[in-house]
């Protein structure tokens, strides 16, 4: 019997402003053997942003019917614009063996944790919330009040980390890689994952 | 509320011949943070073995003590000799926050699993059965009988395996090591282990 191991589906999450993009981009620099789901969405394109490498950018009327058509993992609406995870990349891939991150909001996770439990559930944490309240003034774009209220979720959001598997602390960018790329290595290795590889080998039942 | 996280008991065990003690002497020389347990036991010391650095050598009655006193986490006599592991150090280190390997035969696995649940036990594997066999006959010590007589002990050992958490498989010394110490570190990143620590502090609940 040949055993085919198949790929993990990593779910990055964690409050808004913890990092999770910059983390991403660590990974993607470091060439990790994470492949990276590509979202939909109804927001226009950025200045360099490219159709089917950062979006797959759709109109509403295309999203919707994603919608219908149970083609999205997940999917919320984020200051006025829509964003999924397309559910066919990812079980192609996981089908082929090969290992896809998703990085997504809170509550996309908790979507994606409903209709795909076996996903591994990784929770980027901020080293306290002070720290988080740090990086939301640094980015100088948002007023005092919405800072406050970003704050108020923020605090909400981190009280979801009980549903999750790992919780990984974002104190410095790399370590925080570190520690994602050792869970990944260790899901690879736990039992529950591999015992058909081993109890089906011509070895053990001793032919 | 101070939080202390407190250290593992990894426990590294599988089917003799292995290569458990190839494995736990090439994490040693990488100078991973883990401590290594010395085990007790009635066996004479080979060449170069050192009382208190590779074992705590003891007799027959002084073991036997051992074992009514409780102070072994698990015991187990292999071809005419005991083996022990001190409980006293084990403790010691996790709660100052240390983490402990054992390298231990699968019947103290089992063991140190009735007292000690919470500690990590991974299987080290042979990439396959004729591997194991070449290894025990490379040996160079063991009659053909003999060698049967293991190999059948080792088909039944394999089953062992569904006791444990991770299984890694020792295709290669420094990728066995690789998938232990990335284990270690994931295991740390635990939500159930760490879940205190942040429902704990300031920050989370507005203070």
């Amino acid at each position: 019997m040949s055993f085919k191991e198949k790929g993990l589906l990593v779910v990055l999450s964690g409050p808004s402003g913890v990092g999770k993009g910059t983390v991403c981009r660590a990974l993607r620099e470091r060439g990790t053997q994470l492949n990276y789901s590509i979202s939909a969405t109804t927001r226009k394109p950025r200045e360099g942003e490219i159709n089917g490498v950062h979006y797959f950018f759709k109109t509403r009327e295309q999203f919707q019917k994603m919608i219908e058509q149970e083609k999205l993992l997940e999917w919320a609406e984020y200051v006025g614009n829509c964003y999924g995870t397309p559910v066919d990349y990812v079980h192609k891939m996981i089908e082929s063996g090969q290992d896809v991150i998703l990085e997504i909001e809170v509550q996309g996770a908790l979507q994606v944790k409903k209709k795909f439990p076996e996903a591994l559930f990784i929770f980027l944490a901020p080293p306290n919330l002070n720290e988080l309240k740090n990086r939301i003034v640094g980015r100088g774009t948002e007023t005092a009040e919405l800072i406050e209220s970003r704050m108020s979720v923020a605090k909400s959001e981190m009280e979801l980390m009980q549903n999750y598997n790992y919780v990984v602390e974002n104190d410095q960018v790399l370590k925080a890689c570190d520690r994602i790329e050792a869970i990944v290595l260790a899901e690879h290795c736990r039992v529950d994952r591999l015992i058909e590889k081993y109890m089906n080998k011509e070895g053990v039942d001793g032919k």
